[in-house]
C-alpha cells in the first residue's frame, strides 16, 4: 500500500483505496453522481467531517444526506451561518455571538445598532435566498489562536468565546465568500445546499444567559431536508397554535392567570368542573384498588425537609415561611408527609401493602421565564401515592399501578411508551435489593406484555424508576405517569414493619402518579382534545335551544329533566337567531345541542345536533337522555372529526 | 322622714323604712327567714351589695340567691377567697395573684415554695370543708391606701395590684377569720353559704399573662349553686369527655396532628373519607342552586392583601414569603382571589347574581397556646362563597342562602339560633344602602318565619351580618355559617357591572359560608354523633364477619356485593371468635355488622346487628343492601341509644 493512499472502509465493511487527501464528496462522487448531490455532511471515524475536508489517513467512513439526523442538524447549523452573513451584508457593525441548533431550527444571538422588527426579518431572508443563489463554497480553516484573536480583534464576542476554547483544541474557521466565523462545524460544502428554512420571529437574549450581561437580539428560524417536511412543521404549528391551551383555556373560560399570583393558575367554573371529574375518576378507581386517600398539610417545619433531603436538593425551589423561631417550607412533594402518617402506627407485614393517596397541592418556585400557562406553573395539585411494600410485593404493586396507569391513558386515548431507568453509579443502598428491584420491574413490564427502553443508569439514586410517555393527538410527547421504588426515605425515616419473622425490618417505598400534575395533565387534554372535550368532561353537556320565544316553555321543561338527571345542561334563553345560538354553542364546543321547535313540542322529542356535526337527529327526549348518561358512564372518546 | 332613717324599695315597686346603716340581710330577715337564708347578695341603687353593708341612703334593692346570674358569680368568687384561705393555711409562705371568676367556677394563682401535686387538692379541698365548717363571718373594709400599702408590704403581688386601682377608687379589704385579701367584693356573708365546689387541676400560669414574668401556680376550681346542678356539670364533663373529638379522632383513625406541622391537622383515611362525604355533599347541594365552582391560589401578593385591607388588619395572622423581590402571603381567606375572578370579565346585570363558591384552604396563624385540636387550628378548608348582585337581588339571595344553610342543617340534626348584627359606629358606605341592606335582612328572616336576636351596632363595619349559632347533641353552641353583605369589598376592588339603564355601578358581595371551616365542623360533628356517624359519613359502614372459617367464601362474596354498590364494608377475617369480633366492630362504632354462620350461607341471608343494639335480625342480602342504599340516599340521621 502505497503511503500516498488511503484505505476507506464503507459502512457496509467494503474498502477501497483513495489518495492521500481525497474528500468525501469526492469519494462521494465516485460512488455516484446521486450521492454526491444529496450528501450534505459526513463522519470519518466516527467523527462528522466536512464533505469538503482531505482526509489523511485510513477511515471509516458514511456520508449522510439531509433525510439523516447528522445531515439534517448541519443544515440547521449551516443556516445559522446563512442567517449571519445576510444580516452582516445589510447591518455592517453586526457581531454575532452563538447560533446553534435547536429543535426544527436554529438561532443567532447578534449585537448592533440597529433595533430588528419582524418586518427587517423578510429582508435579512431575501438576502439569505440571494448568497443560497451564489453558490458560496464554505471552507473549513484551522488557524492558530494568535490569528484567530488577530481576525477577532474588533469582535469582543467572539474574543470571549475564543478564549473559552480549551487549549488543547484545534480552532477553526468557517468561511463563505465575504464572511467568516469562529466554529468547530462541520458545515455543508456550499450555500446551494441550504434551501428550506424560514425565519420565526426575534427576541432579546442576555449574552452568555446571564442576566447581568449585555442583552443581544436573537433571530429564531427553522430549517428542514424537505419543502414537504417544511410544510408540515407550519401545518404543525397552525393546529398546535389552534389547540393552544392557553388561547382555548381563555376561549372556554376554563381558568385565568393573575400577576398578583405568578404561575399560579385561577380554575374558573368550566375548568374546575372538569378538575372535579378528574380527581372524582381517579379518586374512584383509586378506591376499587383499595388506596387509601389522605390529607397533609401543606407547610410543614424545615427540619423534616432537612430530614427528607428536599432541603438539601431542592431549596431554591422551595418557599419558606417563618413562624414564632421556626423556619417552615410550603411542601414541594407529599412523601415526608406520608412518611409521618405511616410512622403515626406501628405495622405488621399483614398490613402490607399501604396504599397511601393523597391529592396534594404542592408549591415549586420556577423562574418567571419558564413558567407556561397550566404546562408549567409554580403551584399544582399531584395525585400522588406512596405504597409501603415487603420486598416479595414489589412486583404484585407495580403490576397494579401499571394497571391503573393503562387504565387511566386509555380512557382518554392516550397511547404511551414506557422507559425504565436502572441504577446509577452513585446509587445508594443494598446491590442485592437494587437487583432483585430491577429484575421485578422487568419481570412487570414482560409479563403485562409492553415492549419497553431501558435507560441503563439513569434511575434516581434512591431506586430504579418506570416513566411514562404519552403522546397527544398531534404526536407530542409528555412525561406524566412515574412509578418509582425507593429504598433510601424508609431508611431516612427509620420506617420499619413487623415481619413473619417477628423482625423489625424496612418496608420498600413505591413512589406512584398517574396524572403527575392534574393541572398540567388539564393542560395536555386541553390540546389534545383541542377544547372538544369528551363528555363527561365538558363542562356544559347540553345546550338548549328554542327556535322561538313560544318554544321557551318547553325547552325549560326538557332542561329541568336533564339537570335533575345530572347532566350539565343550559337554556340559551337570548333573543337571537337560531342559527346564532347554534353557532355559538358550536364555538364553544359544546358536545350537543338541542333544538326545540313545534315539532317537538307536539311529539315531545328533541332534535340533537352534535358537536361539529351536520347531521341532526330527532328523538324521543327519555331516549336522547339515557343515551347521554351511557355516553357518560363509558366516558366515550369523541369521535375523531 | 328622720334622717336616721332610709326608705327602701322593692323590686315590686313596694317602699319600706328602715334606721339608716340597715343591711341586706336584715331587710332580707324582715321579710321572711327564709329569704335571708338563701340570699348571697344584693344590690342597692344597681350596685352590687354584700348582705351585711350598711346602707346609708334611700336606695331600690334587690336581693340574690344562689340560682341568680349574681348570686352564682358571688359565690363562685367567694370560694374562690376560700380556696385561698385553705392553701395560706397549709403553706403559709403563699402569695396570691389574682383570683377571678370563670365558667363554671374560679382560680385562683399562687407563689409558693411548695409545688402543687394533683393530690394536694384533695388536702387544700378538706381544708377549705373545715372553714365552711366554721362559719366564718365575712367582712369588707374600706382602707386608706397607705394603711393597704403597710397591710401588703411583704406581698410583692398585692403590692402591683394594689398600685393598679385608680386613684379615684376605694380600696376595700375582705377579711373571714385569720385571712384577708385585697378585694372589690362582694361576697357571700358567711363561709357557711359556700357548699357546692370541687378543686378541678393545677396548671402554671405567668403573672399578669405576660411570659417575662414569674411562673405562678394556678389552682382550678368550679363551684355551683346546688349539689344536683354540680353532679349535672360532671355528667356534662364526662359525656363531652366521652365525645371528645381529639380522642375519637385518635381512637377511630380519622386524623392526627405532628410537631412538624402544629396546629394542622393530617387527615387519616378514615377521616378523609368523612372530609370527602361533607363536600360533595355541599357540592351538589351548591350547584342544584346555581353556584359556580372556582379554585384560586394559596399564595397570593402582599400588594392584594394591602389592597382588600387585610394586610393592615390582619398581617400578625398571616404567612409570608419572598420569592425574588416581592412579598407574597398565604391566603387567610379567599375573598381577594374571588374578586380578581370577578373583574377578568365584564359584567351586565343579566348575569348576577354570579353564586362564586371554593373549597379554599386558608392559613391563619394562632398562638400554640390557642390551638384545639380541629377546633382551633392553622389552616383549614373553607366552604366560602361569595355572591355578587343587584341592590335588589340582596332580599333573594339572602333568602337562597340561608335554604341552603337550613338544609344542610337539618342533615346533621342541628337545631340553631339566628343573629343579626346591624351597623356599628363605624360603618362604612352609604347609610340608605345600609338601611336598605338592614330591612332586607329583616324581612328575609321574618318572612322565613325565623325568630332573631339583634345585635345593634354589632355588624361588620363594611355591612350587616347574619350569624347561625347550632347546638350540638350536648347542648354546646358553635357559631358555624355566616352571612355576611358587604359593601366595601366592591369599592376596594373597583367592581362593576352595567345596570339596565346601561350605567356602571356597583355590585352588593355577599359572603357566606356554610360549615365555615370543614375542619372545625368535623371536628364539631365528631363530637355531636359521639364518633357513631349516620351511615352515610362512616369511614366503615359494614363489617362482614364470618362465624368461622368455613364460613369464609360467603363472607367474601358478601363483602364483594356491597362493595360493588359503593357501600364501605371490610371482612374481619382475623383468627378471632365471633364475639371478639362483633364487640370490636361496637368499640370502632361501625354502624352495622353482618354476621354470617351456616343458616345464612344456606338462605343466602346475612344477619345483620346496628351499632349499639342487642337484637339482630335476619334478611336476605339483597333486602340488606337496598336499605342501606336507601339510608345512605336519605342522609338518615341515627337513632338516638
Amino acid at each position: 500500500m502505497s503511503n500516498q493512499q488511503v484505505s476507506i472502509q464503507f459502512p457496509d465493511g467494503k474498502q477501497a483505496m483513495f489518495a492521500k487527501g481525497v474528500s468525501l464528496t469526492k469519494i462521494a462522487k465516485a460512488i455516484s453522481p446521486g450521492l454526491a448531490k444529496k450528501a450534505v455532511v459526513g463522519s470519518v471515524n466516527g467523527t462528522t467531517y466536512d464533505l469538503t475536508r482531505p482526509i489523511l489517513t485510513d477511515a471509516q467512513i458514511a456520508i449522510h444526506d439531509a433525510d439523516s439526523a447528522k445531515g439534517l442538524e448541519v443544515i440547521r447549523h449551516s443556516t445559522a451561518h446563512l442567517l449571519a452573513q445576510a444580516v452582516k451584508r445589510l447591518y455592517p457593525d453586526a457581531h454575532f455571538g452563538v447560533g446553534p441548533v435547536i429543535e426544527n431550527g436554529f438561532y443567532y444571538d447578534i449585537e448592533m445598532a440597529h433595533t430588528l422588527v419582524p418586518e427587517d426579518l423578510l429582508l435579512i431572508e431575501r438576502e439569505m435566498r440571494k448568497i443560497v443563489a451564489e453558490d458560496l463554497a464554505i471552507y473549513r480553516k484551522e488557524v492558530s489562536r494568535e490569528a484567530a484573536t488577530k481576525l477577532f480583534a474588533h469582535d469582543p464576542l467572539k474574543q470571549e468565546l475564543l478564549e473559552a476554547i480549551p487549549e488543547d483544541e484545534m480552532v477553526t474557521i468557517y468561511e463563505q465568500g465575504d464572511f467568516y466565523d469562529l466554529c468547530r462545524g462541520p458545515h455543508v460544502p456550499s450555500t446551494r445546499k441550504l434551501q428550506h428554512f424560514k425565519l420565526m420571529n426575534i427576541s432579546g437574549a442576555y449574552w452568555r444567559g446571564d442576566s447581568n450581561n449585555q442583552m443581544l437580539q436573537r433571530i429564531y428560524g427553522v430549517a428542514f431536508a424537505s419543502m414537504k417536511e417544511m410544510e408540515e412543521h407550519f401545518e404543525f404549528l397552525e393546529e398546535a397554535e389552534k389547540r393552544n391551551h392557553r388561547k382555548l383555556g381563555k376561549e372556554l373560560e376554563l381558568f385565568m392567570f393573575s400577576e398578583e399570583a405568578p404561575g399560579m393558575p385561577f380554575y374558573l367554573a368550566n375548568g374546575q368542573i372538569i378538575r372535579n371529574e378528574l380527581e372524582s375518576f381517579l379518586r374512584n378507581l383509586q378506591t376499587t384498588y383499595d388506596y387509601k386517600e389522605v390529607r397533609t398539610p401543606l407547610m410543614m417545619n424545615q427540619r423534616l425537609w432537612e430530614q427528607s433531603g428536599h432541603w438539601h436538593h431542592y431549596k431554591e425551589n422551595m418557599y419558606f415561611t417563618q413562624v414564632d423561631e421556626q423556619k417552615f417550607a410550603l411542601k414541594p412533594m407529599n412523601c415526608p408527609g406520608h412518611m409521618l402518617i405511616y410512622k403515626n402506627d406501628l405495622h405488621s407485614y399483614r398490613d402490607l401493602p399501604i396504599r397511601m393517596a393523597e391529592f396534594g397541592q404542592v408549591h415549586r418556585h420556577e423562574f418567571s421565564g419558564a413558567l407556561n400557562g397550566l404546562l408549567r406553573v409554580r403551584t399544582f395539585c399531584q395525585d400522588d401515592a406512596h405504597i409501603f411494600v415487603t420486598p416479595k410485593q414489589i412486583e404484585d404493586e407495580i403490576t397494579l399501578a401499571l394497571k391503573i396507569i393503562d387504565h387511566v391513558y386509555k380512557v382518554f386515548g392516550f397511547e404511551y411508551e414506557i422507559e425504565l431507568s436502572t441504577r446509577p453509579e452513585d446509587y445508594m443502598g443494598d446491590l442485592s435489593l437494587w437487583n432483585e428491584a430491577e429484575r421485578a420491574l422487568e419481570n412487570v413490564l414482560s409479563n403485562l406484555g409492553y415492549l419497553f427502553k431501558i435507560n441503563e443508569g439513569d434511575g434516581a439514586f434512591y431506586g430504579p424508576k418506570i416513566d411514562i410517555h404519552i403522546k397527544d393527538a398531534i404526536k407530542r410527547s409528555h412525561q406524566c405517569a412515574t412509578v418509582q421504588l425507593d429504598f433510601q426515605l424508609p431508611e431516612k425515616f427509620d420506617l420499619t414493619y413487623i415481619n413473619e419473622e417477628n423482625e423489625k425490618v424496612r418496608p420498600v417505598v413505591i413512589h406512584r402518579a398517574v396524572f403527575g400534575s392534574i393541572d398540567r395533565f388539564l393542560g395536555i387534554l386541553i390540546e389534545h382534545f383541542g377544547g372538544a372535550f369528551p363528555l363527561w368532561l365538558a363542562p356544559k353537556q347540553v345546550e338548549v335551544i328554542g327556535v322561538s320565544e313560544v318554544h321557551k316553555q318547553y325547552a325549560e321543561e326538557v332542561y329541568l329533566h336533564l339537570q335533575k338527571a345530572g347532566i350539565r345542561a343550559s337554556i340559551d334563553g337570548r333573543n337571537e337567531k337560531l342559527g346564532r345560538k347554534i353557532r355559538d354553542a358550536q364555538l364553544k364546543k359544546t358536545p350537543y345541542q338541542l333544538i326545540i321547535g313545534d315539532q317537538e313540542i307536539q311529539d315531545q322529542t328533541v332534535t340533537v345536533r352534535g358537536y361539529r356535526k351536520e347531521h341532526q337527529q330527532t328523538i324521543s327526549l327519555e331516549a336522547f337522555k339515557r343515551e347521554l348518561l351511557q355516553e357518560i358512564a363509558e366516558k366515550r372518546l369523541p369521535e375523531p372529526i
